[in-house]
């Protein structure tokens, strides 16, 4: 592997608590501020969504007026559509990520689209974004596999992003929505779309570091992770959460391979985020320390 | 990756039943014969250690003598000491496993022996099992570290591997018995010793597949996997099982090794432990399924 710096971008603050209970914006704000302290340089704050159809993430414009600016560290947002993006951008955030599914039967059940509209809807945030010098993002879910139709092709996830690089996004990140991603179906997607592009995994099948790790052989140098590994529900079988980001930094640190995050940093605010949503997380290193723990 | 058949040795029976209540040996016998019914071939079906020490493990004869026995498949019992091996040799066994911890820290805690009274044991045993013809693996523990003396040198494993050799065993596992290996602290240890042995992988730290993974990569062609993910303590923070029958045989099928092992009849055997134990097995594919799942 050469000496390329990992990004990581940290969507524990959007995707982690987005389905958990609602977590004020003083303590968001606080998760927020532990991961900068941590050294993460790139994080998805919030998302500017409709607070009735998700409540956890009430308050993002408030977060975002809350949260310490430092130099260097990109702020994103999720939107949904071009109100979104318009009050995302007025909340000052750095990058916006929109998300559209390579699986139509997944688009329809979750934002009730088509694709075409889909990328219609992701034109037009472009369209804003660009007038403000803002780029976009596309987290293309279903990137490897849909429980409705089963296999993505990556030729087909490759016509879906020339379409979105068309619309104006600036990058790509593909996600293992489902936990169906293999070394093997990462190295073919990426044989197709280059490795120039970003991973969201999910670890539904806890295949979520073998995946970041084939993707790393292949070149990939950047990720989506979530402090401790939330996202989805951690007590439901058939859903699990992000990639964690200690994990994935307990693995690079092993590598060599630097992201300029602080695994001892990391732990302390998956610990913050462990006392605010209650429960558990499902990261293992957070569980039980990192490899260099001695016994007691 | 080359075409050679992937040697799983389940280690459920034994590494991930020993620390559950005990199950009877009518059900341990079930169990094992579901894993047969799965495809597996080499299977660690008990342990002939004292039943006071090891409650779950008493009547390993009885299990040797209530088994299938059929063709092609290798019962491996685990072996303490001389009086161990004969017994195991009485009941049938075709191979037998033995311990020694790369840690002198973790041999004298686990066996209350130093390195050198274990390896002389083990030379014990290997005459015993030479005499009968019955092969002896050794399975060295710590070998990618310890909680008591931090990183274990390959140089160090390699070293005691020799001397075991010289004892008499056939051949060696490395055990990565408390979670520290990574893929670069395996391929560091392969180099030393050569890709012609077993791993033992534990996921204290949710990185037994990707150390697996990366074993592929190096060559190796066997490991021991646990069905369900059972061994160590599912429920203790810093204890975690083997790495899964079912994660492994996942990635192989997905990678085109073949290792002879169904998927479904695994699954239906992680299935029938989870029922024994009365608990959720560690397994993630267990609780979701395979990846090749769809939405109901």
């Amino acid at each position: 592997m050469d000496d390329v710096v990992v990004d990581i971008r940290e969507v524990g603050p959007r995707d982690g608590l987005q389905g958990e209970e609602p977590v004020t914006v003083e303590n968001r704000v606080r998760l927020i501020n532990a991961l900068l302290d941590a050294g993460v340089r790139h994080i998805e704050a919030c998302s500017f969504v409709s607070p009735k159809a998700v409540p956890a993430m009430a308050g993002a414009a408030e977060v975002m007026a809350a949260v310490d600016r430092r130099a260097g560290v990109t702020f994103t947002a999720l939107v949904p559509n071009a109100k979104g993006a318009s009050m995302a951008m007025e909340s000052g955030v750095d990058e916006l990520t929109v998300t559209i599914s390579a699986s139509p039967a997944y688009n329809e059940k979750n934002v009730r689209m088509t694709i075409d509209e889909s990328v219609a809807q992701v034109g037009e945030i472009c369209q804003l974004a660009g007038a403000a010098s803002v780029p976009v993002d596309a987290v293309v879910s279903c990137a490897f596999g849909s429980p409705y139709e089963g296999e993505i092709s990556p030729d087909t996830v490759a016509s879906l992003a020339d379409r979105l690089l068309d619309a104006g996004v600036k990058s790509l990140t593909y996600a293992d929505t489902t936990g169906v991603a293999t070394p093997k179906r990462v190295k073919d997607l990426l044989d197709v779309t280059g490795a120039r592009i970003g991973l969201h995994l999910h670890d539904t099948r806890g295949t979520a570091l073998v995946n970041a790790y084939a993707a790393l052989q292949a070149g990939v140098r950047r990720f989506d992770t979530s402090v401790g590994g939330l996202g989805g529900s951690p007590f439901a079988a058939d859903a699990a959460g992000n990639l964690a980001t200690e994990d994935l930094v307990h693995l690079l640190d092993d590598l060599g391979e630097p992201s300029g995050v602080s695994l001892d940093g990391v732990l302390a605010a998956s610990a913050l985020v462990t006392e605010l949503v209650g429960h558990p997380v499902p990261s293992k290193v957070a569980a039980v320390g990192p490899r260099t723990r001695r016994a007691g």
